[in-house]
């Protein structure tokens, strides 16, 4: 019983970090992983063969987006997300809160991952941002009202509704309704949110198991508290005392207190169950992550920054355009072993790109999906060959943060 | 001797058409063959996997926009725009003539394949066509002076050049620098362009045959004279006797004159070697072209159209955003073996284009690029089996033209 099972197969010594096998009905995902985001159904400027060829284990659409274009009805009455986008490996759904402040209600008033950064979990076009300009959140005990930032109509998402969404989208793996707050917002209003959200979780909870779907989907429920410790372990434990079948660690905090927050929260979270960072991250926060005991991660860096031109290399991102590169005739990476490494130089990639061809975006995604999710890769193989500490550090002490 | 051999296999009976063998540095190309444009090294929204999945025996780049960026020098020492661009199979480039002419100094002056219809012999972006405002033309003896489309910086072209900076690109198949002419130039200067593009056909010739390169690139005249049955048979005649590896037609007609216009010029050039129709086209011009003894086509439709979301279906193009579709789970057409019919419904592409997804121009592409590819492979075969006129009278009798 249960649509998911999971197994550690090994921890790291002292630590919270661990590598395991989390089994899906749409297969085996081999953890820590990084999951790829595919908001629309669709990873930007990149086939599903392209990202498989990546290492990527598993895929996760964004709820909020799926159920204002095409409709989560559309993508039931087409078989599923799987067969609607042909992914037929393990999938996630988020759900949906994130973005309803984010997008739909209060886009650019501050509700993001970390305070001053851009929002990182869904994948969304720059231009379509921009659409509809940004309103408060009309937040009531029962729900969320929003407005579509596509076209400007009212909708309304309610945890109840929340979980039928993402049945009829019919994701391996999908989360409870939670209200996400910004690192920023006041102490007070940051404790009613997550009371807030330890309530809608539970409803999300009865929803699901009054369905029988509980069967083929498995729900997480989402630890809240923003950056506060009191406000983190009561969340931990709250929601790690319902019966979900893993957990979501909301990402607001700081970006330097992201390892601490996330182990407040997984000394407490059941140890048997998976746990997932949501929307980080960046190499270093994958690093944090994965030590303290993070199962799987999901962002959409490596294909944003793609099309913006910034590619990962080991020693930290560079801007493929800049004028070094033109005339650069090896690959990003001479020993990495994406598609893009295989059979393209920096001068063409360079060239794409100065040229606006939509191949510059898609070469750019290939290496840097390849490159994190086998970054995430390396970590796991750390804990599994007692080596973590020495790759970390290696990694490290290479790659520059906040470069290109 | 000769970088190309041609062997006619199988002619139509008692008409101009054949099916045959082109040999290229690069590999066979059986003719007629539907040559698809990768204006700046690459085929917009696909890579060459897909390209050469789809069908696709050679690829064309064009001279103007790879002068410019990234420039031929840098193709030359990259190894050239096969390695370069990582397309492995036979490659042309077009002489930068019709670029210079429609992009680079009289853009919307009027220059088209066919009156009142776009250029469809270079796939550049819409949003870069109009970065500059258009100049007229400065033709000379010589050569052409004129601005780029990008920066609005001064360039001149002359026979030699074009040619030199071709063999700098590389491709197997390169062509005489030529003028052209809008169909609806008056007479009198379809003659003086007509003469000129003579005497700058031998130019280029000598220049090539001076070069080693004569030895790994053929060279390829072109015939033009607009509309005018006594000046493309003056041009053919003209253009036919000299020692060129093959020849290029200029395109630039009225559209229902297409056949007749290509016959005149079938009629007198060489039978033994291999003939391109530039620029062309719709599938029933494809069908006119191979009938009357065209070898080799090249065309933007397929890609450009895809990426406005309007695809090809046996019963003429339709627009696949059209409500109608939104709905329909069914692939774009059952019987087609295309990886995106293979894969994807009719819904899962509208919905592609409603998000702005770059997989949406990616997958129709591919089913664009493959039904015009395959077209002009059951046409080929239809000359071989004998079996061309039911072939053709089959395929027009339920393609409506001009749909979505």
């Amino acid at each position: 019983m249960g649509a998911i099972k999971f197994k550690i197969e090994k921890k790291l010594k002292g630590q919270l970090g661990r590598a395991g096998i989390l089994e899906t009905p749409h297969g085996k995902i081999e953890t820590p992983a990084f999951v790829v985001v595919g908001t629309n159904a669709t990873i930007k400027s990149v086939n599903v063969e392209q990202v498989k060829e990546c290492g990527t284990q598993v895929v996760l659409g964004n709820t909020y987006h799926l159920y204002l274009q095409p409709g989560d009805r559309l993508v039931k009455d087409a078989g599923g997300l799987h067969k609607f986008m042909n992914w037929h490996g393990p999938t996630m759904t988020d759900s949906g809160g994130f973005q309803v402040f984010s997008l739909g209600v209060a886009y650019k008033k501050g509700i993001t991952k970390f305070a001053k950064t851009e929002d990182l979990h869904d994948d969304t076009n720059e231009k379509e941002e921009n659409k509809i300009s940004p309103q408060l959140a009309v937040i009531d005990e029962e729900g969320v009202t929003f407005k579509s930032h596509r076209d400007g109509s009212m909708h309304r998402f309610t945890p109840e509704r929340s979980i039928e969404i993402q049945h009829n989208i019919g994701a391996d793996m999908i989360f409870a309704f939670d209200e996400c707050t910004s690192p920023s917002a006041p102490l007070q209003y940051q404790k009613e949110a997550m009371d807030r959200t330890h309530r809608w979780a539970k409803r999300s909870l009865d929803y699901h198991k009054s369905q029988p779907h509980s069967e083929k989907q498995a729900l997480f429920g989402i630890v809240q508290g923003g950056r506060h410790e009191d406000l983190r372990k009561i969340s931990a434990k709250q929601i790690g005392g319902m019966d979900f079948d893993g957990f979501g660690i909301g990402g607001s905090f700081n970006k330097e207190d992201m390892g601490t927050a996330v182990k407040w929260v997984n000394e407490i979270l059941p140890e048997e169950k998976p746990r997932h960072l949501l929307g980080i991250g960046e190499p270093t926060d994958l690093w944090e992550g994965v030590e303290n005991g993070v199962d799987l991660f999901d962002c959409v860096l490596p294909t944003r920054l793609a099309r913006n031109g910034s590619i990962y290399t080991k020693d930290g991102r560079v801007g493929i355009t800049n004028a070094r590169f033109t005339k650069d005739f090896s690959p990003i990476e001479k020993d990495c072993g994406c598609y893009t490494c295989q059979n393209y130089s920096r001068a063409y990639i360079s060239h794409l790109f100065r040229s606006d061809e939509m191949l510059a975006g898609t070469l750019g995604s290939i290496h840097n999906i390849y490159f994190i999710v086998n970054l995430v890769k390396t970590a796991r193989q750390g804990i599994l060959d007692g080596n973590f500490r020495e790759l970390k550090e290696a990694f490290l002490s290479r790659f520059r943060p906040n470069t290109a």
